[in-house]
């Protein structure tokens, strides 16, 4: 009944959790991808209409071609190519398991999920930051019309809706939003649209502001959230505005109690990158490493599919001549 | 504070229900449309990948043209179609708004809904049959694994997913997820795929099940649900099924309880059929009228958007010379 | 065998044509609209990928809706969208059919087309701009590796295409280009790209140049067009480069000849305007209207469909209004 | 001045020439790809709507992911996935260059194409079958208006177009062409629409013929185009029919001369089939290979990507070997 433990457990069935398994299975490591959702779960929660910044050959893995239509391909796109690249290399991924804890004894991990208990000799932490969104903190956030993911504009045609943020989703909640005939109140904490909102996007919404099509509200927080109404702080004092639906879009935070609980070490300033080594992507506790976003820690917007996907490579090369080492 | 009735309110916001809008409008009649969800709410719940199996013109109202790139149009073109509709021509549309019930006063009906109450000489009932799901009636139906609306085959990759039924709905279901890597168990009460299922579409259906690519159970019901098994009655007793998830894709029935709650009167058979009048599609209870797919009771296969478009034309049109002959 | 004279005869079938012949209809007018190709002839020709500039509410004619998927509707898209106005409003229009010559005698004009005679009262010009390329007038010009029309990217795949120009067009064709697999060269008479070029693509096009995708020659033109190569006029001299097939994207340009021929007057300077009224579009030939970019002579810039369908009501109930006065 | 003869020249740049073309250089084989047109020039020529009859895996080479949103990908997809093989590997293809003439000398072949001369100790055949239409042999045939190839069927919108043949193409672009607004006559020879039309089109054609949206003519030829006209031959004698446009979609002849110039025997029946080992490939021409649809002779029919994708592997291999061993 013994099971004899993988030599790599992979949390997180994103981009590169999968770049993470398929080199894993190149170098003949066995190993496991948990993922709490279906395959690239925070990619299927994107906005339906979303369209990546990067080309296509930028969010490509193992030098699998992405072919796409467009310049800059979409949702539905990125959604195909992770998923025949999961399915077609036959990947072993454990899909909508959610791990919930890990503990190291001796040099063999004992890792808990939802659903039931492995061992491995090495963990991949590969989740990402789309999971805990920023809260507002107001009263009225608990209520239906309150959403802190943004998916489809058709919902919100010929409703009244604030969103909040002014990053690129936030702006692109609330262009889409406005095509399709919703009214928009744009609510934006500091004096102007974000400097990153990317050079094709900032003029459209700049001019829509300035034309009085999207109405946007400089210098303001929301108080609390109504039934029907917003009550906002506005540099001219408490504002009330008739409202539907609130999109509060202003960033997400990675999981960082979970890489807490697995006795990972942290930088002490607000940005709180975790401690790895840069060769070996291995953190100080030794056995588990990072790959992708989670590296940056706060700095969410550091480390894309396009410069964090060698990390793949980095680990599984690492691993794979460690435990050669220790068989010899 | 006397609210003045409208001339006609209308309950449901889709295809017809917009119909019986413009057509109101342009006849001078004071209305509202209520809508529980968004703007034409069933077909955005309908499957995201969904294709009509009419061509666009037939799907067309008022004359307005819908223009799609495919012979047959998708879902996401006909949320195009009849959003830009409501908001050009500034519908007076109530969305999110659920009618909970109606009665009437002498020749005035009060309606309550969910965030009002209202007065109106006239109702459409245009509610469409999506609401209500046929149940399995079974132990573990209530388990998040089992739905009763099949939305996008990406969540089903590399799962086991039983789906029910041999319609339409349920062949393009069954047929989607496989192609996306589910493995489909096709659970059929009767003794083959449904004969009303497309003739482009069964072939195919019919292929997959032969080739083994889809498991066929045919003759078969769902005895229970459970957390990773399904318990099949099959001709050969039963059969436990290792399964994620199931989709219960066995038809919907119109809202008879609100019909009813209302007054109106049925046929006493099976099919259900409300009483009404098709010259001007009034009810049994005076002021009260039917158009679209209601009309057919259990038949919900028998009226479609192409031949019930023209049920809102005629409603108008007694409505507009009732009125006028009352007023003078 | 006398045949009675249309009340108008349009020349040309694009936008502007199609949306006089339904203003014209609408008045209860007698019209023709020729076209030399297919129904809206220019946006057939137009690259297979063209996504316009504008919302598609910009490019509606007569308040029909454009319905378009994305914010700015492509070319296949708008075929669509003018197909079906012509068809489901069963204009007279003949296709394939181009007006060679036009004479008046007395208050009637005689047209003459490569097919047939007619006769009109009045004559409406909505030819616009894109039949005559402006040309390099150089040798080798008459290569069919030269085209003054770019249409399919995939075409130059791994071929050495310079594209001459450093407008929306060629800056778009040369990313396109290049995005397949094109060895790109663009050859810019003066020191920079097009000022008018389009924000959301300017920077695009400078960043392939700065890292070297796309090599730009500015400050210069071709001097000569040869088999495998091109001469250039550099700063630094004379130039040879390797090359397959050459775009000269350098505009178009209005068929003054035909409107000379029709005994329009033009401005004396190099803007070479049409003289017409501008409250009824008649030029001074009485009998003879503009509309769409026509009107703007050399300066094709400045006209599009959303500020120019206007000319069609215009014309037509000036027509209408006349025609009326002299029948009473 | 002597170049190094190439290991194998590979005559034709579809799918199965690029297959060929990536084999030999895994082998480590000098190779040369010959194409007279664009990268899959017969693909580039296809309808510009055409969706594939297989789902992408089938038209997939090398293993590498065809990713496609529907089920049957469509020619700009098709476009996309090759091209995008071509350019990541580097393949080295002469494009638009045409093979005129070869010639064995010794145990070398002399190649000469419209553009230079070469040398190889083996050429691959996989030209296909698109080349040489099926010609009508009639009176008129050489009028502009008369084509063998269709491509977009806006083109023929209000127009009058006789589609000459009852194959998957012929009614394809009756189809598509009566959608978009022509006016169609088929033009079949035989008693009815051909058995090998796909399954889900078949009945399409058959409703729009039985409805009146199109004309079938059985049992009929054409005797004669002219410039408004068509003379048919028909079970009840000639008949003249008003007439804008012909596509005369009958199928084409993979070039035999071509073939016989190198000394390739032929079956002696009508089929016509090429003679070669099926387990090398290799003609009665030692050192030249078939490759593809070309092996099937005259029934074009027999050969897909999908089963003749693995003539690749088996020349190459063959030829591996048999250098290897010439080698030592």
């Amino acid at each position: 009944m013994e099971q004899k433990p993988f030599d790599v457990a992979i949390i997180g069935g994103g981009p590169i959790g999968i770049a993470c398994g398929l080199e894993a299975k190149k170098k003949g490591l066995s190993y496991v991808i948990f993922e709490k959702g279906p395959i690239v779960n925070s990619l299927f929660n994107y906005p339906v209409n979303m369209q990546f910044f990067s080309s296509s050959e930028k969010l490509e893995i193992d030098h699998i071609p992405f072919i796409s239509k467009e310049a800059k391909p979409k949702r539905d796109e990125a959604l195909e190519y992770y998923r025949r690249i999961v399915t077609n290399n036959d990947l072993n991924m454990h899909l909508f398991e959610k791990v919930l804890h890990t503990e190291k004894e001796g040099n063999t991990f004992k890792i808990k999920t939802d659903k039931a208990r492995y061992m491995a000799q090495n963990i991949v932490v590969a989740t990402g930051f789309y999971d805990l969104p920023n809260l507002l903190n107001v009263p009225g956030e608990e209520l239906p019309k309150v959403s802190h993911y943004y998916k489809d504009p058709h919902f919100y045609a010929g409703q009244k809706v604030a969103v909040v943020g002014a990053s690129n989703s936030a702006v692109d909640a609330a262009l889409e939003c406005w095509r399709k005939g919703a009214k928009v109140d744009l609510v934006i904490r500091g004096k102007e649209v974000g400097q990153r909102v990317k050079y094709w996007v900032r003029p459209d919404i700049i001019n829509r502001i300035e034309e009085g099509s999207i109405t946007a509200h400089y210098n303001t927080t929301i108080k609390e959230v109504k039934e029907n109404e917003l009550l906002l702080n506005t540099p001219k004092g408490e504002q009330v505005l008739s409202n539907d639906f609130v999109l509060a879009l202003t960033g997400y935070t990675p999981n960082f109690d979970f890489l807490e609980q697995m006795g990972i070490a942290f930088s002490h300033d607000e940005k709180k990158r975790p401690v790895y080594d840069p060769d070996t992507m291995e953190t100080n506790v030794a056995g588990i490493f990072l790959a992708g976003v989670i590296c940056g820690g706060m700095e969410t917007h550091k480390w894309f599919i396009e410069n964090s996907r060698v990390h793949a490579k980095r680990i599984m090369e690492h691993l794979h001549t460690h435990r050669s080492l220790k068989a010899s």
